[in-house]
């Protein structure tokens, strides 16, 4: 198998090996435990694997036989760190669970299979034989998309795709290449740079996650705005189901009905197994540039990425940080640091020219051929010096850009601290985008409030704009807050759903890249519609009958609680 | 009603008032035999209506009650010139049929619906009563999308959309607008413009065609390249169906699963009528230029609009004429004319140049700001220039930017002297487009030889790029041909099919941009693959449970021939 599962944290996120520095700050801990109104931050550390037990397999000894029969011994495996590892995505909300040793989800076994005949054969075999199956690419998933649930299956097994991972084709004329689906991105991207070429998706979690993840879960890489989405980039994919396979269409464009390699893009596993896509590339930038804009206010901020994305300015990405957020984050890191003469000056200088609490710091990020760096970066520094912004140089955007993937690894040694830290992000129109942003925000800090573990305790409540579209943008909150230690999943079910109902209640979508899961399922009917649930649940019935594809995630079940 | 269907030709293309001055020149005609290999042309009119007789309606009274309870008796007609205008789209197929007075598909009544209460109440009715029902916005369809089949039902209605063009919204922040979907293209559009905003979207039926028809047959506009095709434009739709509305999402971006719009872009009525839309727009291009540039060949030509697309120029369209679409459209426009010195001596400057009948003519078009539409047609006037192409100045460009919804006008004339002339368009990757464009036109040419009527007599097989992509771009071809007066059906048939079958062989879809209807729906199982037909089959079963909506179209009966 191309991507060693013992080197990825199976209760953390990412690199096993990796060591946060600020874990043994005490500094640190000590100045959040005032921000969180606390008096101290309590040690709760995560249970070793060892000390966990895992309940029996419920797999019988002929499906065994058969699974190592279809892929061979060492491709099905049943030992306890490969449960472990796949019992749940990499939530907060599984990370609670995972470090409280609730392992009830893993998976009776986990399947690696070589290839698309492979996945058919399995499924072929799981509808026989009444097993669940959880189709699995990196796993990253912070909405509950690769719990092991067995639903009202009799077992429950986990489909690996990781050994799937072979670039089939480049086309270097018509610039698309086709890959299997458990590719990791990293392993993808060095192939297509061999060639001068990139797909360009680069989410968060991309040294974790595999092409066919992309697009089962509709995500957004953060450069989507000049590289796009699965809806833009995916030509078309093969979907491996229980009644065969589906290979979409594959056209630069058609008006032949319905384009069905739509339904595959964020389909989550219920609807079939992704096994290869076909995909859109672009040449490797020649040149990049990430570089800061300091504005008055979030809104102001908010104006200049309008304008540029409406005036179809050449950008790869702008992400804009609230006044809260880039509070935090200068906060934090200089925690226990003297500022140096500089910063002091810069300080005064911004407070002189009006930069109050309320300044909001916009990353803005160019791709491309020199000259268009050069001038796209030019047109929006003059839309943000219109509208009163200062330029803050490329270190900010350095810094971004080299720590880009690395936010999650923070989550580990707050939450080793009784700390709770959570994100959730949607998308609406620009003209609801303030009154989304107000209500969000406001019902977070009221349950994070009510949910408090003690009288003063609060949170902190951070939002950023992290794509933009010329019709709108979507939003990112992520909140720390202090955990309710004896009831941790009802404080995070609270806040979850205080922050959704208001998501939904003012025009937001659920959600704008995480996807829909097992967490995001109250809400998708309201999203959706009724008859549009019956036509998700009409294709799930034609493609997968016995209902064994990743039970309970996307579609509501049809009796409602 | 705003479009008043009398304005309108019921057995032809477009304005009822249109003259082509075309028709009165023999020599034209005469030139034109010649080149088909015909000793000459026959005199083929079309029967006036009154001269045709229509079967009886097949409505029961209590339908008509019904009918006019709900939608009001001037909005349920009856009449002989309605059901004649309704019977059929606007295809060569059609014409032939419409021309001849074969009138059997003409629907037993035409209905006129205000809004999507009563779009809905007429589902719900037809429903219960099994008469199939067959959404129309403006009629131009060309592959018989709108042909009023009553498949296995007793009667069948056209519910005519017309009547409901009201603009909901216009959304200036956001720039996105909602209209109801039988608005007509330049009531849109006036009403757009005078918030300085446009959608874009021009197809060659522009004048005579709706958004909904936009939407429901997946389109494209001649200038998709700037401002995209329904799937780029569409924020979301209204999809009135037996079972309920079907309101579909409306976000800029979500990854709360499948997309429920794309399901409707390209529904071509058999899921539901679309009722409104929301889409976005773009400001009114403060500039627009368009030129020709004259290529060596088609090969080359190609070359150029791929690396300009590839390279991710802001051009609205690149239209390429091969050498065949070139030289008649020379050839006619000059038939009778004295050539003046100034063409001559160009003529003598392109061939000492290396011009030769190979040529191929492409128009570049420009939209957008100033500075936008200098900059990109420097940089396409560079590519070009760089493989050899000439600049042909704006002439060319203005001759065809006035013309761009002619084309269709010449079909009558044509028609009336015994020529058929029919189009088929498709679309690939780059990779593949040489061998597609090789395969379709050797296709054409020897079945129209095949089924000529004379020994000798042979067609004239043109094409053009119309529209590009990074990844590939469309063809389409228009054939022109002594039709077989004895066996018209069948040779359209036969031409069809051997050119479908060639672009089904050689990687095309078996549409780019003019949808599935009744005509390709012999080839789009093999482009859906069956596992795809079943996911629409099972879609079309759950909103439209007795199968009244738009019998015949789309999807394939259950039991093949």
């Amino acid at each position: 198998m191309s991507a060693d599962r013992s080197k990825i944290q199976w209760n953390g996120w990412g690199a096993a090996g990796f060591k946060n520095p600020l874990a043994a700050r005490e500094e640190v801990w000590t100045w959040l435990a005032t921000q969180l109104g606390m008096p101290s931050l309590l040690a709760t550390p995560a249970r070793p694997l060892d000390e966990i037990a895992l309940t029996d397999s419920r797999l019988i000894p002929a499906d065994i036989e058969k699974f190592t029969a279809l892929l061979g011994a060492d491709r099905v495996r049943e030992d306890k760190y490969e449960r472990a590892f796949h019992a749940l995505g990499r939530s907060y909300h599984d990370l609670l669970r995972l470090r409280a040793g609730d392992l009830s989800l893993a998976p009776d076994a986990v399947l690696y299979p070589r290839g698309a005949d492979e996945v058919l054969a399995v499924l072929a075999y799981a509808s026989e034989a009444g097993i669940a199956v959880v189709p699995y690419g990196g796993g990253t998933s912070v909405v509950g998309g690769v719990s092991a649930s067995k639903g009202s299956l009799r077992a429950v097994v986990t489909l690996d795709l990781s050994g799937m991972d072979r670039v089939v084709d480049i086309d270097t004329v018509s610039l698309t290449a086709t890959a299997e689906a458990g590719i990791y991105g990293p392993v993808l991207e060095k192939a297509l740079a061999a060639k001068g070429l990139t797909l360009g998706h680069y989410p968060q979690s991309f040294e974790f996650s595999t092409l066919g993840g992309w697009i089962a879960h509709r995500g957004a890489g953060q450069q989507s705005r000049r590289y796009g989405r699965p809806q833009d980039w995916l030509v078309g994919a093969k979907l491996a189901t229980p009644c065969g396979l589906l290979a979409t269409e594959g056209f630069p464009a058609s008006a032949a009905g319905p384009r069905l390699a739509d339904l595959a893009i964020g389909s989550e596993g219920v609807f079939g197994v992704v096994t290869e896509a076909t995909f859109r590339l672009k040449p490797v930038p020649a040149a990049k540039d990430y570089r800061g804009y300091l504005f008055r206010d979030f809104a102001t901020g908010i104006a200049a990425i309008r304008q540029a994305t409406q005036e179809g300015l050449s950008v790869a990405m702008l992400r804009l940080s609230d006044a809260e957020e880039m509070r935090f984050y200068r906060a934090f890191g200089a925690v226990g640091r003297r500022l140096d003469l500089m910063s002091r000056l810069t300080g005064a200088y911004l407070e002189a020219r009006g930069f109050t609490d309320n300044a909001a710091m916009l990353i803005a990020g160019f791709e491309g051929g020199e000259i268009e760096v050069r001038q796209s970066r030019k047109r929006f520094a003059a839309i943000a010096k219109r509208l009163g912004a200062i330029s803050a140089g490329g270190g900010p955007g350095k810094r971004w850009y080299e720590g880009r993937f690395h936010g999650p690894y923070l989550r580990d040694p707050l939450m080793d601290r009784g700390v709770g830290v959570d994100t959730l992000e949607t998308a609406t129109s620009w003209s609801k985008l303030d009154g989304l942003y107000v209500a969000v925000r406001a019902a977070l800090e009221k349950s994070i409030g009510e949910t408090a573990p003690r009288p003063g305790a609060r949170g902190i409540v951070m939002c950023h704009v992290s794509h933009s579209y010329p019709d709108g943008a979507s939003l990112y909150f992520t909140y720390i807050f202090p955990r309710a230690l004896d009831g941790e999943i009802a404080q995070w079910r609270a806040i979850k759903t205080a922050a959704s109902d208001a998501i939904a209640a003012n025009g937001g979508t659920i959600s704008h890249h995480h996807g829909v899961g097992e967490d995001h399922l109250p809400w998708i009917a309201k999203e959706k519609g009724d008859l549009g649930i019956a036509v998700l649940r009409a294709i799930k019935q034609t493609l997968d009958p016995e209902g064994i594809l990743n039970p309970g995630k996307l579609i509501p079940p049809t009796t409602q609680p």
